[in-house]
This record gives C-alpha cells, structure tokens and sequence, in this order.
C-alpha cells in the first residue's frame, strides 16, 4: 500500500522579502515504513521566523534547506503505521516533519506528546520551540530578579511574548515593543505587559523608552535587531543582560544593513550579550514543559494562537510572519 | 609651608582627534596635609586610552574630567608628609592621581605597592590596571581552555600584550592583530604570540584571520572595535567568547560610526560578548597581582615599557597611544 500526499518544495531561494515564488505544491506517493520507522499524518504546523534563513544557502546550525526537497517545521502528527516499538497507531507526536500531509521517518526522530499537562497545539507554541526559546533565554541568560526592569522585542511574537510573562511573574517590570495598536491593545490589556510601545507610531522608540523607564534596562530580550535594538544601548544599566534571540528586522534583507557603533555603551555599563540555540537545551525540554504547563493552568501565562486551515495555506502563514497583525503563535492545520 | 608644583589642566573638552589645545600646563601651591591626609610627590604617571573618554562631557563609568582642573591618572608615588597612621614617609604609594607634581590625597585614596614582588613601575603596567584589565578578561569571561584559539586585537598596547601573554600560557593558540611592523616582529619574536596581522599591511584582516584559523576563534579579546571586530563576526566557533574591554577605534570620532549588523552570527554560533571595568574586581587586585608577578618571575610574561621623561611631556604621551609605535606600557616619568 502506498500513501499519496502533498507536499511544499523548495523550488526558489528568495532574495530579500519572501515571497511566493519560493514554493511549489508537489504531488507524490510514499511507501510504507520500513523496520523502526512510522507513518505519520500531520495535524498541526509551526511557521516560524527563522525558517527564512534556512532558505539562504549559507551554513549554520541548520543545515539550510534543500532546492526542490520539501521545506520542514515544527510539528506535531498523528501515528497512522507503526514498524516501532516505540508507538502505536494513533500516539501524538511532535518533532521537525518535512511539509508534507503524510511521511514517513524513522521513530528516534519523533517526540510522543502527553496532552494530560496541555492540549496539543501547545506542544508547537508555549511549550513547543519558541515558548522553550523564550523560557531558557530569560532564565538562563536574562536571569531575572523581582524589581528588575526588562524590555521585550517582537513582544506580540510567539516567543516573544512568552518572555514577557515569565518576566512579569518573576516580579519584573516588562516593556513590550510591538507593531499596531492591535498587538500593543493585547499586551497591556490580556497578556498583563506594565507598558508597551507601538514602534509604527513614534518615529524612535528612544524617547518614550526613556520616559517609561528613566533608570534603564536591566534585561532586553531581543528577537527584532536593527534600529529598536540600538535604542536599547543607550539605556542600558549596569549588569545589563541582553538575550539575543531572533533578529528579524534583518533576515529579508537582500544585503547586510549597517548601523551604529555602540558597543562602547556595553563596556561603560559591564553588559552582557548573548547568543542561544533551544536545541542545546534538549536534555532540559521536559522540567522546562511542566513548569510552563504549571503557570498556565494557574493563568500565569497567556498563549493565544492563530490557526489556519488547510494544508496548502502553509506559504501564506510564513509570509505572513513577516508583515502580519497576528498575535502570538501562527499555525496551519492540516 | 606650602609646596609649589605645576599641574595639567584640561581646558578644552577635544571634538574628534584629541590634540594639545584640550591641555594647559598651570603653576600653584599647595597646602600642607590636614588630618587623614598625605603630601605626594608623583613618580610615574601612566598614560591610558580610556582617559580620551572621561574629556567628553559623557556620564560613564568614571566621571568625566572637569574642565579647568587637573586631569587624573593611574600613577605611582612617593609619600614626602604624612597626617595619616597608615604612611610613613618615604613609601611608594599607587592611587589614581591628578596630573600633578605634588599633591594632597585623603590617605584612603591611595594604596601601598610592595616591590618584593615587582619594581615599581610595574604597579602601572602588568601589576597595575592595565595588567589588571587582561587578566580580569581573559580569566573571568574568556576562560581560555587548553587548546582554544584566541584571538587579541591591539595586541601590543599595555592591555592586549598581557592579555595574549595569558591566553598562551593556559595552552591557547594566540593570534594577534596590530599595526607596523615593528609591533608585529615583536609579537611574534619576543612576546610569543603564535601568529600576527599586521591590520596596516592588508585590505582587511578577515583574509587572513581565515587563513590563520580555517576552524574559527573560541576567545575574540576586543581592545579596539571597528572594522577589525566586524572580521572576527563572521569567523566565530559556536560558544565563543567576546571579552569587550576597549573601543580605541572609536574614540576619537567627533560622530558615531556605523558598521555592518553583524548580531545575527552571536546567535548562530551561541556567542558571548560582554564589557567589564577592572575596577569591580578591586577584591581580588592582590591575589591577580601576586599570579601575575609569579609569571613574570618565570619569564612567561614579558613587559616592555615605554618611559617618557620629564612630566611636561604628558600630554604627549597620551596624544602617542593614538598614533604611536610604541609597544606595551606608555609610562611618564616625572
């Protein structure tokens, strides 16, 4: 017996902004799973910012996408065939699945997810990638002690705004940075932010960051780079933290884009700055999870998601990442 | 009895280059010590980068020079009176010192120097800040391992020369970049470094530092930011270090500099970088100067300096870390 499925091929590596010319629906037929590999039938797809620079064929610590293979993302499936002892048909599961309706892979490379501690799709936002990038880069970088002031980029993001709230309940003051009164409308009023800034309605967000917070920051968690970025620098406080987890004012940038020097304010004020990867937190993943599986069942944490159906409305998701009003995670389901 | 000394007042906060106009020689006499107090007669005067930063009107981490009063500098000297029961006369104190011949210090200002461990003069060098400064780095935030690359930028200034002198001695392969020949035949002859770039000789050092290390750099330690850093981005090893300790390429720039947004490769490779300020290590001066002098004694550090004579010639010296050849600790014998 043989499956068909569609899939999502990367046809085109885009320069600059994304766009569609990137993708092309394939039509295919997969065989069984052979001794130690399963057939999955996807149910839920992450689109996330990063996956723009795995379309760049430039090494890093991911390989870059393949021309004409299918593009891949978190996700999260149903077992239809088991050749593993470790599932049987019908176990949730989630891990890095090629855009395909169907495909087969071999079962180390799968997660079983346990929906007792939170429903399904929370495996691909709060407690998926980008809510554990969140988590380990605010406490394990940004450390945050109770009265410290900490500001958020891309704060109506999926990571993002994850941060904020862990933030907030160690007794932070957070600043998210935002685009939209919608966004910036959600995270003073649901998602409990102390202040926010919608950087599409003043023309720095220097000057009213200085005026929230005279005395400075003590954390920036950024996922934007770029201008709002410098504007932290200049009001850095001492043993200021920044954690450097997305920059995604720059990743549709045909050519690297130029700023100011400002690392001088980084010595004065004893700053750290630091790069992560999530993935090097694997061995912590599951305490991460049931912690953040904790706070949201006490209401400590918010997750609002975005779901679009159908499978074929992947690219739009994506692309929409980029230029979108949404809040919080962005998912397709299948 | 009051005692006559000559001084150097700043009298003109520099725009850009830093130049003689900023600087006035002065005569005038001071008071006997009062209660707590001590007569000095200054020995040594270094001369430092960072000094370029406190003539800005700019709130930093040290106050700025006031203007029409003396400039101050990490300086060694000896006690001629004293009001205090911690100095006898005839000790030879360090402290941070106005540029002047004689002065009056409240005795808690200023520190004994012990030379069983070392001669004097390097109180102000090796043992001194700048000593100081790369020890605190490279141990602290570089934690240099057995077998890592290191890479020193301003490597023959006071900071960078002990820095890789450091790194090489913990089993580093030690690269490092400065400018003229004169300089780089030191490095690699006299101080050891593994290998050197001559910054003056090439388009770009990037070239080069590829060549040196195909496997890219653990430990980047920073003494002068700019173009030079920018090569270093794109060769970083995933979990390396960036140790900020000066920015002398931007320093005397009337305006802010721009540069290429290099952030996104921290987060690839999981980089550190953070700025630090020998000062919040002053607990443990005694116990780093007492390793450093024991490495000096072994002959696994080496220390040139360069002494000046004549305490007119301050300005001058200063003016020459700018420009100068000089190797190593810039020293003003009065």
């Amino acid at each position: 017996m043989s499956q068909k499925t569609r899939s999502f091929l990367l046809v085109k590596r885009p320069r600059g902004m994304l766009s569609q010319e990137a993708f092309a629906l394939n039509h295919s037929e997969i065989s069984d799973p052979e001794r130690g590999e399963v057939l999955v039938r996807a149910k839920y797809f992450s689109v996330d910012p990063y996956m723009r620079n795995r379309m760049n064929d430039v090494p890093s610590y991911v390989a870059p996408f393949e021309l004409n293979k299918p593009l891949e993302g978190d996700a999260i499936g149903e077992i239809l065939q088991s050749k593993s002892d470790e599932f049987i048909i019908g176990d949730l599961v989630s891990g890095v699945f090629p855009w395909q309706e169907y495909f087969v892979l071999p079962a180390k490379r799968i997660h079983k997810i346990d929906t007792d501690i939170a429903q399904d799709t929370y495996f691909l936002s709060v407690l998926g990638l980008t809510g554990l990038t969140a988590y380990f880069g605010m406490m394990d970088i940004g450390k945050p002690k109770h009265g410290e002031s900490v500001v958020v980029s891309g704060a109506a993001g999926a990571v993002g705004l994850v941060a904020g709230q862990i933030a907030r309940l160690k007794g932070c003051y957070v600043v998210g940075i935002a685009g939209g009164e919608h966004k910036t409308k959600y995270l003073s009023e649901t998602a409990g932010f102390d202040a926010v800034i919608d950087y599409k309605n003043v023309a720095n967000v220097r000057k009213p960051l200085r005026k929230i917070l005279p005395d400075g920051v003590d954390i920036y968690f950024d996922n934007v780079g770029g201008e709002i970025s410098d504007s932290i620098m200049y009001i850095l406080r001492d043993y200021a933290r920044i954690i450097l987890s997305g920059q995604i004012s720059q990743y549709n940038s045909g050519r690297l884009k130029t700023g100011p020097r400002l690392l001088a304010q980084m010595i004065v004020h004893r700053a750290k700055m630091q790069g992560f990867i999530v993935h090097d937190y694997r061995a912590e993943f599951a305490k991460a999870q049931k912690e953040l599986a904790g706070w949201l069942k006490q209401g400590k944490i918010q997750q609002p998601e975005n779901i679009i159906e159908g499978f074929e409305k992947l690219p739009d998701a994506l692309l929409g990442l980029f230029s979108g009003e949404n809040i919080g995670k962005q998912l397709v389901k299948v």
